[in-house]
């Protein structure tokens, strides 16, 4: 069942591997159905090695999970929150990938210094508020959703697709489950290069909002020219 | 003669290169069988490449070599102090690692600054006192062992499974040899994005003790609920 | 037709993923025929497992695509304009490698620190200006290429055979694509090795013109006596 | 003749891409036959797929080339030089290598911060002074032997196998031409932890003499008791 949306899953889990943006099993990447509101996720916990499509974890948006599954991952409830929230999203991942992580880390969005980081976000890449206490003890994978959910009430999800979690690390979203790593991958290029450039010049600034319209309508929106049609 | 023992001890030391956590011959994992007080350890200064069961040396706690064995890792002395302290440990793994031992080398512990490390260690790894010229000078392994063990003097090592010896690097324990092993590959990426976080914050603080406790019980202890049970 | 060229276009784009200095499609190398004014450039969004001959496209001096082609890729106009300054130049190759497109964020030229930029780069790797939004809004891809221009007025291509675009990446150039392939890789050991120095020692200044003369002269003009003849 | 001197050196120089050491051709290894005095060269310029021991190119302590031989290192009158004054040495190996390079263009020497550099090096790892513009302009590869050697007026070169050379970078040495190499692997990573800890404690120090002793002694001299004997 869901035979298809359940190998897309899986075969976007098995690329952060190949990608370098796992360590041991710290990611997870689901993908949805919009049609039937079902969701497929990783597993809690597995081996990308062990990973095959039919141990993919299917579950609706209010995580009611099918029978006979593995527990999902444990970060289940932020991609749900997610997906209820920011409709027009259709996969999402989460790394702990080394950079991106490190800005996570520092409590600091990510600033937009070049056409890099233009060509795929629109803007810096947000950092949520640290959570509190009270997030934190109660419902807190719930919670983690909520707090990238308010910190993108200014936001459209579609023209940003990854925030930081304060202390924590990455999400990333997109068209597809494939998409979504792939935007994880393009975030921790970002990052590394954003350490290096303030290293170099902790002064630097972001691009001018010209350059970012620039780089990141001629690949997105409707008269973007970038590609074969 | 404990071949079971002596296969999982030269198996985790194997995957010291396959973690990219050591260079040339720059580590040693070993392995203990709390039944009958046996410990199992690499031979010193032999090539992974050529490293097989039979060449893992076999001894008791207190340092008795079976016969016809090759010479043990010159830091055997500090393996065995630290089985003779720490009773709940089966395993343990001694790299020179590059960031975990950059910060070894800078004589600072590494601040728990994200849930990647919240996840594995519970609170900031520490580092021992730098080393006193009689330590040196008399029983250099052993007191290694030594100034671990008092550093824990108010830490628990089933806990927190590593630590950093002042100038030198990082040691990490665990279940079994396997185990040791896979802690020092967290402890590595751990340590890298501490370094990167403070490069981009230097004020940066550790996360607070409630997301501490929240990742850190989540996979350990009575009321765990990552992974498949 | 063009087979040749086409076929060294496409094996030094395929060089790009081996060296490293790409992610996903972000980078593109083109070669020119001087004789007959035919440049051969990679296909606009084409991923590196996909590439062939077949389909690198072919143009003219002013942009005028052979027919049955794929789009070029959307920085062709920039290409086009440095053929069209740099007459001595036979191969362009543009990437978003991580330590160069550092530098270039950090809209800094990289100062000539040893022996090993020397023996590429005869001075400091210089950084356009900012493009102003005059420049972006309309024909961006060919200002670049005049910004690019702009910034060499005096400086030689044939001795500085590489820019930084601020806020951007690097261009590298070269006798053919495969030349200017490979000084795009030099050009990134030497960007990431000139970020380690100023960290080291923020003070740090470039080399003598006498070491640059003799590291340069030696590889390049006519007494080199670097190689086989 | 000499075939193998010849396959040693060659074998050696194939070490460098192994373990990351070089780019294109920027590396060379040498070996000497201390009964003969014969020299045996990386040819200048060849790349390492295509070295082979007949390529390796003989010669003497004063230079002559063995007939019918390809073009040696343009680096060889300093692996002579070095081969002259350092009586004990049998094998010179000079790279580019990432971070050994990076202190050498820093002009810094690199400190001993721990007991990875302590168990190859008996202290602080010396860079030569910047060279004149007498020295560049004459004889050059000649003179930056004669800074190494001046440089060690007072370092004995059998317990110190490595030198950084201002503004360029770093030349090892060993009882042959591998040992050479792996003392260049050595190097390197000790070059980038040394960054790292002034980057986490720009205050450290380097480690005791007592510490430095313990190390470099049980590995090297008379009472050395790492490894099997």
């Amino acid at each position: 069942m869901y035979e298809e949306l359940r190998k897309s899953v899986c075969d976007a889990n098995l690329m952060l591997p190949v990608y370098d943006l796992v360590t041991l099993t710290w990611g997870n990447v689901s993908g949805i159905d919009r049609d039937t509101g079902v969701v497929a996720i990783k597993p809690s916990g597995v081996e990308y090695t062990e990973l095959t499509p039919d141990k993919i974890v299917l579950l609706n948006l209010d995580g009611k999970i099918f029978k006979d599954s593995l527990n999902p991952s444990s970060d289940t409830p932020t991609h749900l929150e997610l997906y209820r929230s920011f409709k027009g999203i259709k996969g999402i991942c989460h790394t702990h990938s080394a950079y991106a992580t490190t800005w996570a880390q520092a409590c600091r969005e990510i600033p937009c210094l070049g056409t890099t980081a233009a060509d795929y976000f629109y803007g810096n890449v947000p950092v949520t508020d640290v959570m509190t206490k009270e997030q934190i003890e109660t419902d807190y994978e719930l919670n983690t959703g909520k707090v990238i959910v308010e910190r993108f009430k200014d936001i459209d999800p579609m023209q940003m697709p990854a925030v930081l979690v304060a202390n924590h690390g990455p999400f990333t979203w997109g068209d597809n489950a494939a998409k979504a790593v792939e935007t994880a991958m393009v975030l921790e290029q970002v990052a590394k290069m954003a350490l290096g450039t303030l290293l170099i010049n902790p002064e630097q600034k972001e691009i001018t909002k010209v350059l970012l319209d620039k780089h990141y309508l001629r690949k997105h929106g409707e008269n973007a020219y970038y590609g074969q049609n």
